[in-house]
C-alpha cells in the first residue's frame, strides 16, 4: 500500500516569469509531474489504455498556497500524500520543498481532487469506481504526514 | 470604483492537452489575463515601473474548481470581481463562462490573492500598501455578483 | 482566394521569462495562433472533425529569426503569408511586427512548413491530398509579400 | 574542451497537445533544457551573475524538423552538439532521439544560434566577446558527429 511519491525538478529557463520567478501556474504542471510519477511507482501509468475501458482523471479542485519563490536552477521536491481516498476520487496534498539552499525550506503547499472516469456506452465520460487493481494499492497518508 | 472586469479568450491548440481540453494549468494563466486586463482598464499596468519604487504582486494563494472542460477554439469569458480588499492585499473570485454554446455556461471558478510588495532599501522585497491612486479606483464587488 | 491573414496578439505575463522578454518558443506558438485563424477566416477549423476522415496538420519543419525582443503587454500583429501550397503540404512565412511603438517594427520572421494528412484504414495517419473544398480557397501570396 | 551534451527528458501530460502528441513548440524548450544542462556540466550556468558584467544569450535563430512525434512518457534524449563557434555566438545541433522503443529512433533534429550579450555602460544590451574562460571550454563538435 503507497500513500506517497517524491519527484524532483530542477527549475527551467522556461518556466520563470519577468519577475524572475517560477510562474505560479507551473506549480501546478509540477504536481502533475508528481502525480505521474506515483502512478509509475505503483506500475500504472495515468493513462490508462491497458483496463477494458479508456478511463481518464479530470480535475475537479486545485489550489496552491505560495510562501517562498522558486528561482532558475532550483531543485524543488514535490512530495506527493494521498489525503483522501473515495471509491470514485483521490486528493492529494503536494508540498514543495527547495532542496538546492542551505536546508530544504517548504516553498509552497497544494492540493489536488481528482476524479475517475470511464467512457459510458453512450461514449460520454462519466464518473466510475476506482478500478480495484488500483485502488488495492494506494492509501491516505497517516495523519503526521499530512500535517 | 471599479470592482470588475471581463475578458474574453478563444482557447487555442497549445492550450489543450492530450485529453482533447484545457490542460487545468491554463485556468490560472486565463485568470491573469483578466487580472491585468482590469488593471490596464484602470490605467495601470501590473509592472508598475512608473512608481517611484518598482513593484510586484506575488500570488499567495491560487484556486480552482472545475465543472466542465473547456475545449479548442471555445470562447471563454473570465470574469473577475475584487472579492476582498486590505491595505496590503487584494482577492479576486474568477467565473469562468463558456460564451460559444446555445447558452453561456459556467466552466469553472478560481480565485487569487495578491500581495502588494515593493523593493526596499535593503533590495529585498516586502509587503507594501497597495499605492493610494490605485487603492482609490477599486472596491470590493457586492455581495449578489459574488454569490 | 486567400493568401494572407493577420493576427493580434497582446504578450502575457506568463510568456515573459526571466530575461523580461516572450520566451523565444513562444513565437511557435504565436504562429499557430495565425495559422488557426486564417483556417477560420476560410471557414474551417484546424481540427476538421466535420470531414469524413478525421484530419491533421502535423508540422514538419518550423524555423523563427528573432531581431528585436518582445516585452509584457506589446502588441504584435503576427502577419501570415501562404508561400508554398503543394498538393499534401502547405507552407507559411509569418512576419511579427510589433505595433505599440512609435512605428510598427519587424521584431522577428518564421515559417512553417506542415502537412496533410488523414488515418487510414489501418488507423494509422498518412500524408493525404488537401480536401478541395479547402486547396481551392488558398493560393501562394505575390513575391512582392514574401520578400 | 567539450563538444556536446546529453540531456533525457521524460515527456510530461501538459507537453501534449490534443493531437496526442507533444506540440511542436516544445522541442524548443527541449532543446534549451540541453543548452543549460551543458552549461552546468561545464561550470557555469546560462544565467552568468558571477561575472562583472550581467550577461545573457539570445536567440537569434531557432529551427527544427519534425520526423517522428513524441507522445505522453516517451523518453526523450537530447543531444546537442556545438555546430559552430564565433567570436561572440555559438550554433548547436540538436538530435532528439526516442529512447523507450526497441532501438533509439531519431524522432527530430533541430538547430539554436545564441549571440553572447552584455549590458552596457548606457544600459543597453550588445553582443560581445564569449568570456574567456568559457569559450576556452568548448569547441566545435567533429564532423562525422554533426552528420
Amino acid at each position: 500500500m503507497a500513500c506517497e511519491f517524491k519527484a524532483i525538478r530542477r527549475v527551467e529557463f522556461s518556466e520563470t516569469d519577468m519577475a524572475g520567478i517560477v510562474h505560479y501556474s507551473n506549480f501546478f504542471r509540477y504536481m502533475e509531474t508528481a502525480e505521474h510519477g506515483f502512478f509509475r511507482s505503483l506500475g500504472f501509468s495515468v493513462v490508462m489504455e491497458h483496463f477494458e475501458t479508456p478511463m481518464g482523471w479530470p480535475r475537479v479542485h486545485a489550489e496552491c498556497d505560495y510562501r517562498q519563490p522558486l528561482r532558475f536552477e532550483d531543485e524543488v521536491e514535490i512530495h506527493l500524500l494521498v489525503s483522501e481516498k473515495k471509491s470514485k476520487s483521490l486528493s492529494y496534498l503536494f508540498k514543495f520543498r527547495k532542496m538546492n539552499g542551505p536546508t530544504p525550506v517548504e516553498v509552497a503547499r497544494g492540493s489536488l481532487t481528482v476524479v475517475c472516469v470511464t467512457r459510458q456506452a453512450d461514449g460520454k465520460m462519466a464518473a466510475a469506481p476506482i478500478p480495484k487493481v488500483f485502488a488495492d494499492k494506494i492509501e491516505v497518508a497517516p495523519a503526521e504526514l499530512l500535517a
